[in-house]
């Protein structure tokens, strides 16, 4: 394969080499399981311990509210399961944009009856209608339901955000417990979780260069919680199994470089990303975007014009070595198209396509793919649009 | 630290060279999530499923009946999680000396009342007595109870092994479920699931050179369950979250090259163990073994003359540079000394310690542990018993 325009961040990106350097001793030398007594356990030990004391400096927060987990769908996991099994919440609610990660969590829970859920509103920009939450939390509040409410700081496919200190003040108002899928935050933004309100909060290494199947589950102080995945004593009898320590130390090393560069990757992504939105502006007035100017700024969803299709367009933008997402990558096989896109019921005929941005995109990425638009617009352009296909989502 | 002389590969091993090799190129080159539709999408994607083929076809089995997670720990919650919710097994059969990753799993899924659970006798070397699971089984079966019987293939503290075959036949005749934790068996023995009877199996990478963090659950062909992780469509839908792709290439490179040296690795180990029995056995009459000669090769656990006290000789092998564990590693940070050694309730007043040995070792290891353990035990010799510590486990 030729060079490759990877516009597709959001579902993961490229391990940092300095991550990979800093991981390395890890898989060589120090191979002590973190348990063990000995010398070379201790030393493992120590490199994990002094990872989660850095990772809770960079949030705000104490090493004990840190759990290093597999990811962010099993700290999704961790944090549901906790909510409903130790800390007696018996509704859930959330919204229909969540990631799978929560929606089909909370499915599961709610199949055994105690356990009921509802969505919040959302506006035309996927953003949680506040005065619905908090009249919802005061409907079940008054009826003496302890709630859960999980709401994600930052849609994986459309980019809205969550205010997540105004939620917390809502939930405290209620006693509800509040979890955040912050997946596509932490490490794209400066967090302090010690005054976010948060309970709970999950991140995902591989969105910020850090290693695949590595995440952490912030916990708020005084939540006493059973494992979710039981057995030995590990991360303080947490999360059970043997750690993950070369994993942890590239989680951790993965957000020491976003944090370090946090300001710098930031403009730089901003900029980018305006200059594709107006680009694609000058393209075609049929275009629109479902990300706003104040939105994650990693993430630009655009809805092409009536005539084009999400399939194939992205098989046309591969088959020019763009890389773009159709909504979220987590559900490709899956054969329906985006919930976020369903939920959101814009009425849209046309492709919706999510291109999504690091530190490693350039300009030259941007002009590629408005280049290769360009041409894959052309002939829709030209075509009656009333025999057009319908498009997959 | 001058000279390490590791004896502990059982809690875990060192990442072989090559494994690392196989999986650098998807920390750096290979980067594209396997879920995305695009050329390095599909990429990541023929890459996991080759690695699923080839795992599948060492073990005798189809790729469809591999799934890939995160340990050995989350794969026995997996398997326990499916008997109880997705198979309608009310009832759990399994024994004393499981890990922990089964038996704290177990006690969860136990407090809910709608579980009940039962240990099979041991005799004295650790191993299940058959005739006692048989009709355990047959009491349940006749009052129409559905059983799991979760029953590891070998010991990680003592090595007493376990025919999956017999047993599997046993819970046939009963239609209960067989799970069996093979955490130390697989990448140390040629096995073939598809002919053991078993209906679960569960494997972890860093128990043969792998990855820490990776592992395996093989599920038996027409069994059906919801995931024990929920969130994106992985796995064919059995274990979401993205998927670890390095990982999952190191857990596969580390068992195709324990398969292959599979004969000459055991060999060897098999030499040295013996070497090290024969060794001790000189060094003092009082010394006797937790196992057999015809037990799991790679372990070797030693009960030490009265007098002598576990925490205190693992210090004393530390300070001389050599790793050895007096348990489970999982379990070191908790208080309390092997549950396993305790249900073998030997009666034995002096300290209890797992070497344990991998392809790694070699002859000099065994020479320097058992010279330093025969200055550990001169004082011992020379003391009158009656005022030697009470031992920690
Ligand atoms: C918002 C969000 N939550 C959760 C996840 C799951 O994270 P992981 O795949 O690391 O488990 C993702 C991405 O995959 C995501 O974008
Ligand atoms: C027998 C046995 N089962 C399960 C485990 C757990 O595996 P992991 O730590 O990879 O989750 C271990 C070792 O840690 C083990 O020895």
């Amino acid at each position: 394969m030729d060079k490759i325009v990877y516009l597709d961040n959001a579902a993961t990106t490229a391990l940092d080499p300095m991550v990979l350097e800093a991981m390395i001793p890890y898989m060589t030398e120090f191979y002590g399981n973190p348990s063990s007594g000995y010398s070379i356990g201790r030393q493992t030990r120590r490199a994990i311990e002094s990872a989660r004391k850095q990772v809770a400096d960079m949030l705000g927060v104490k090493p004990t509210n840190i759990f290093f987990t597999s990811g962010g769908t099993e700290s999704n996991n961790t944090a549901i399961s906790a909510a409903l099994t130790d800390l007696g919440c018996t509704h859930i609610i959330s919204s229909p944009i969540e990631h799978h990660a929560v929606l089909h969590t909370i499915t599961h829970y709610c199949g055994d009856a105690k356990v009921t859920r509802s969505f919040v509103k959302l506006n035309a920009s996927g953003e949680v209608d506040l005065h619905d939450l908090d009249e919802q939390l005061a409907e079940r509040s008054a009826k003496g339901i302890k709630c859960l409410v999980s709401l994600m700081h930052a849609n994986n496919e459309i980019g809205s955000l969550l205010n997540l200190t105004t939620v917390g003040e809502i939930c405290e108002r209620y006693a509800a417990i509040f979890h955040s899928d912050c997946v596509q935050t932490i490490g794209h933004y400066t967090l302090n979780f010690a005054s976010s309100g948060v309970h709970f909060a999950s991140a995902s290494g591989h969105k910020f260069h850090g290693p695949k199947g590595t995440g952490i589950l912030y916990v708020r102080d005084g939540i006493n919680f059973t494992p979710f995945i039981h057995g030995g004593g590990q991360e303080r009898k947490r999360r059970a199994g043997t750690e993950n320590t070369h994993g942890i130390i590239g989680f951790t090393k993965a957000l020491e470089l976003a944090m370090e560069n946090q300001v710098k990757d930031q403009a730089q992504i901003e900029t980018l990303n305006k200059q594709m939105r107006e680009k694609l502006n000058a393209l075609s007035d049929e275009i629109s975007f479902n990300s706003t100017a104040e939105s994650l700024y990693t993430v630009l969803s655009v809805n092409f014009p009536t005539g084009t299709n999400t399939d194939l367009m992205l098989a046309l933008l591969d088959r020019n070595g763009i890389c773009a997402s159709g909504g979220s990558a987590c559900n490709t096989g899956e054969t329906y198209g985006s919930h976020v896109i369903a939920a959101l019921n814009k009425g849209l005929a046309g492709a919706t396509i999510r291109f999504s941005f690091s530190k490693t995109t350039c300009a030259v990425d941007i002009d590629a793919a408005v280049e290769v638009l360009g041409k894959i617009l052309e002939p829709v352009k030209a075509v009656d649009h009333s025999t057009a296909a319908i498009p997959a989502d």
